[in-house]
């Protein structure tokens, strides 16, 4: 499996994916669920992947070596075109790989992507698109999309993410849903990778890729299980328990 | 949906149910999902379910009042043969409502229960049958099952519960697991319904059913919400940011 998040806040764009890939729990593999296209100054997107990792390598690929037939999305005038091309070359490559299939009934070809980012004229805009080609943004009441085992660490984005939200307390945020899922879920692994596109620079600020031994996540992970636990120890216990429970 | 939780601790066995059915959006209602059966001295029984809610009725129906050719589970001898009984009894509820049902491949009459309690002679055990009929036992390394929508309130369990937890921190830690479940779930709401079974006091010690307006729970869920929020906003932020980030 595997856990993407990416949040759209007033300040810039936030991807956040781990890199754990299995099929079955005998294959194991990292693989990185992020993709960045950039042309400083005039755009930069953003993709994360979650599904068939067939399916999801080969519409990276077409989107990074279109055919000469195929529009380029750093062609594009709109996230909006971008997010629809997206749609459209998932959806194909999901059926081709279907049709072509041996009829095995347990295979799942389907994926679903993130895609975010900015193009010059346009505000930073974020897409969620899905295996039959359509596809929503974001808005402002909800400024976040999760993919894949998103359940064991979306409680923590609920309480704390806005559009108002700054980026260092959102990168906070995903790092610690990441966390959870990470505890909960043997198929969501490390390493985790971030990227940062800040509204209206046109660039990725940061691309970081955080390991196990990473001393800023370790020391996170220390702090918010041992905050957690103080926590959850200082709440009162309820009075109508019977004596002896 | 519905999300239930069940754990078997040294102290005794804790059950905790959420009450909202729903069917669709528009079809709302509050339904208990916790059954007892408890013959003071002898035997005490809890069953919580989730799944199709009328699949969960007949087959509670028939276990309080089963046909002169059942068997009933307040003569079995162990915890293990009720498991069995309902595993049976379930399947076949399953299979015959899809047999007569009108192939509208869109109705999942499957469900799911957690079934616990202790029998005279025997120590406290708890089960999660499955709607094919078969079943597993909670065992020391994991001491808790949950059904339904799980994911949202699992990361806490996971970092508290163990066979030596005291029965109130477990009451407070299936309280803070509603609570997340609830905040990010729709289909999963209050009343929470409570039991307790003291290890060899063959009896339901408490059966509390806690409402919204619930002041324990009130205050335990602005508590919490306040706490995460202090620690969480207590982390460092990245020292690798960059500035503007």
């Amino acid at each position: 499996m595997t856990y993407c998040v990416a949040m759209t806040l007033n300040d810039g764009l936030l991807f956040a994916s781990d890199s754990r890939t299995n099929a079955g729990v005998d294959q194991i593999a990292t693989y990185c669920k992020m993709s960045l296209f950039e042309a400083p100054g005039d755009r930069v997107i953003a993709l994360l992947n979650a599904g068939n990792l067939a399916t999801t390598q080969a519409v990276i690929n077409s989107l990074k070596a279109p055919d000469d037939s195929e529009p380029d999305i750093m062609d594009m005038s709109s996230m909006f075109a971008v997010a629809k091309h997206l749609g459209r070359i998932l959806k194909e490559t999901i059926r081709t790989s279907a049709e072509g299939g041996l009829r095995q009934e347990s295979v799942d070809y389907s994926a679903t992507f993130l895609v975010g980012g900015q193009i010059k004229g346009e505000p930073p805009r974020l897409f969620m698109v899905y295996p039959q080609g359509n596809f929503i943004e974001a808005m402002p009441e909800t400024p976040y999309f999760q993919i894949g085992e998103s359940k064991y660490g979306r409680p923590i984005i609920d309480r704390v993410i806005t559009r108002e939200t700054p980026i260092a307390e959102a990168v906070k945020c995903a790092l610690v849903s990441f966390d959870s899922t990470i505890k909960s879920n043997l198929s969501v692994g490390l390493p985790i990778d971030l990227a940062l596109i800040p509204s209206d620079s046109l660039r990725v600020s940061l691309r970081q890729r955080i390991e196990a031994e990473d001393p800023y996540f370790r020391q996170l992970r220390d702090y918010w299980g041992k905050g957690l636990r103080k926590v959850f120890n200082d709440l009162e216990a309820p009075t109508w328990l019977p004596t002896p429970a």
